[in-house]
């Protein structure tokens, strides 16, 4: 990696607070270094300078890389061939708060743009119910078996679930932060971030030692939405950063899903409201793989759990006396073609017909239900 | 109400096992009377005879009028003023299956053509969640209590508890049963089904006597269908009556509606494949009230249970600088400008409308966050 264009995108990500979407277009006008040089003599224009002005002089690149090396930590920059290219061109047309990242810190063994291609965001309420946990474990756990990248923020509640149900079937999972890569937050995930760092990705635009303030987090809510082809919403109440996070997956063209729950549970609220307003309803990890699969390689296979009954599959007419014959006692034909209403000659056709499936036997001119083990 | 036309659809009704295609097709064309006397004496063509052939010469329509009149019930016919012709509009170009019936044996003080005007099918499992059967109540509460008439079917589980939401109120509602007027089923019911006949209307359009046998449960859904303007499926298991229900409502064009659950409930697996499949997600009654009356007339009012926040409404770079401020300790201007990102300037207009509102107070050249209650 070209040493100059990593301290220039190091410096410009501690520059301007995401998203920077004037300083990402100069960046993309003139390139990292002669921007990173420009911003720093402040000869830019008014819109970049807004962006830029208060900390333009906070330069200290080598300091953030070697502060992310110490973190076991690296600086992945749009130059490098690990950059999720893909992932972020929907980012170009996408209104300005969408702005893509200058560069992304990163921790783990894993590989940014290799991990995004199959990745499914996995988000929801802080304040999950059980319910809710058990959901996205589940998801996490069958997204993660079948091949993809679980994306979520790390956080408790949902998020949480989600990465730990990927670790637990030694799955892909990737976790992105509103703080800088060398933060624990929060601080109860420790355990949980290290595990992450030591199979997947974690994954943020702050430089080292950033904080994780309120904002941050419905700004870092869009890199979840980007890195992923889809985004499933497990829980949210009405006031939710999952709903924002859906919001700019909707932007930018994903696929957005949501997991319906107990109408009278506060938390499936905000996803029912997606539900209604256009996200698609997802009850397990089929259904997810099959929304966001190219067609056909992962069409959900439907359980359809049967409960098998010795009368699946009678024709109509044949139900139809079945149902006639009173659980107790024998009847007639002529009595069966009345209660039925069908045909005397329709009656007997069916008879034979279920007295072959051993339904019914016939027994001094009449005709009875058999007893069947499961009707 | 003319007699002989009473007494020809009372025929009519015991002759042929619903729905009756054929027949209903031959009652357009020649009248009741006439196509009573041709079915008697047998002159009619091949389809016709397929669906009285075999009861044309149970002739007591006299006999059933008496009976149901002991009964408490009358017949209502599509001559009568009282027909919902409007509702069963629909069935003209339906399917076969969906063919009209050809008279309704009813029970109750409730105008079946004005009842239905408003009406909102509310159905789903015998084997209902104590959850199922808690919204179902809200809902037939909820319905009922904004002027519509909740139809269901009676059964044990969603219906009663749809039926018993309606009467709890004081509210519309109208059973329609898969057997004879006259009859009781399910036994347990019986008080439920004296209460509907005290003040909506109890319907059938099998003559007195009539069993309920299984295949007549399916064909009776399609009237619940038809009779309403709208069916919501509270739950459903994959296999299931309301499933049949929410297709031929579907098929007559009407509003198809589901209630989503736990995605761990079987009971809910019917209702997740409807929303699936197109039907509309609802959760409460405003949201089914809005489906189904005219534009504008019941918007569902959006509850939005926010959790006031003493910041709430901040302008963006407000909500920034008090997001940066720390819990405990005080900081001046300059460092807000380097932790927000946001110009000094802006810093200070933002510190300016953060002390209005009572959210930081300024102490010996520096600022510190307030403690509010609700915070």
């Amino acid at each position: 990696m070209n040493e100059e264009i990593l301290l220039a995108r190091a410096y410009l990500s501690r520059v301007a607070e995401p998203p920077a979407a004037a300083l990402v277009g100069l960046v993309a006008e003139v390139g990292p270094v002669e921007a990173a040089a420009r911003v720093r003599e402040g000869r830019v224009d008014e819109p970049v300078a807004r962006e830029t002005s208060v900390r333009r002089q906070v330069h200290r690149p080598g300091t953030d890389l070697d502060a992310a090396a110490a973190a076991g930590a690296r600086l992945v920059v749009p130059e490098h061939p690990e950059w999720p290219a893909e992932a972020f061109a929907a980012f170009d047309a996408a209104p300005e708060q969408l702005a893509p990242p200058l560069a992304l810190w990163v921790r783990g063994p894993g590989r940014l743009d290799e991990l995004c291609g199959t990745a499914v965001a996995v988000v929801g309420a802080r304040a999950a119910t059980s319910y809710g946990a058990h959901v996205a474990a589940e998801l996490g756990s069958g997204l993660a078996d079948r091949g993809c990248t679980v994306v979520s923020g790390a956080a408790i509640g949902i998020d949480g679930a989600a990465h730990r149900g990927a670790l637990a079937v030694e799955g892909a999972t990737v976790a992105v932060l509103a703080c800088g890569i060398d933060r624990i937050y929060p601080a109860s995930h420790e355990l949980l971030l290290e595990r992450i760092a030591a199979s997947g990705l974690v994954v943020s635009e702050y430089p080292p030692g950033g904080v994780p303030a309120r904002h941050r987090f419905l700004v870092r809510n869009r890199l979840i939405a980007g890195l992923a082809v889809g985004t499933v919403v497990v829980e949210a109440g009405l006031r939710s950063g999952a709903q924002r996070t859906a919001a700019d997956a909707m932007s930018l063209g994903r696929q957005v899903m949501a997991v319906p729950g107990p109408v009278t549970s506060a938390m499936s609220v905000g996803c029912h409201r997606l539900v209604r307003d256009g996200a698609l309803l997802v009850t397990r990890s089929d259904e997810v793989l099959e929304a966001v699969a190219p067609i056909g390689s992962h069409l959900a296979e439907t359980p359809e759990p049967r409960a098998d009954r010795p009368t699946d599959g009678l024709d109509p007419a044949a139900a139809r006396v079945h149902d006639a014959l009173p659980a107790r006692g024998a009847r007639d034909t002529r009595w069966l073609a009345l209660e039925s209403g069908l045909p005397i000659g329709a009656v007997r056709i069916a008879l034979v017909a279920l007295e072959r499936r051993g339904l019914v036997e016939h027994c001094e001119g009449r005709w009875r239900r058999r007893v069947v083990v499961g009707v």
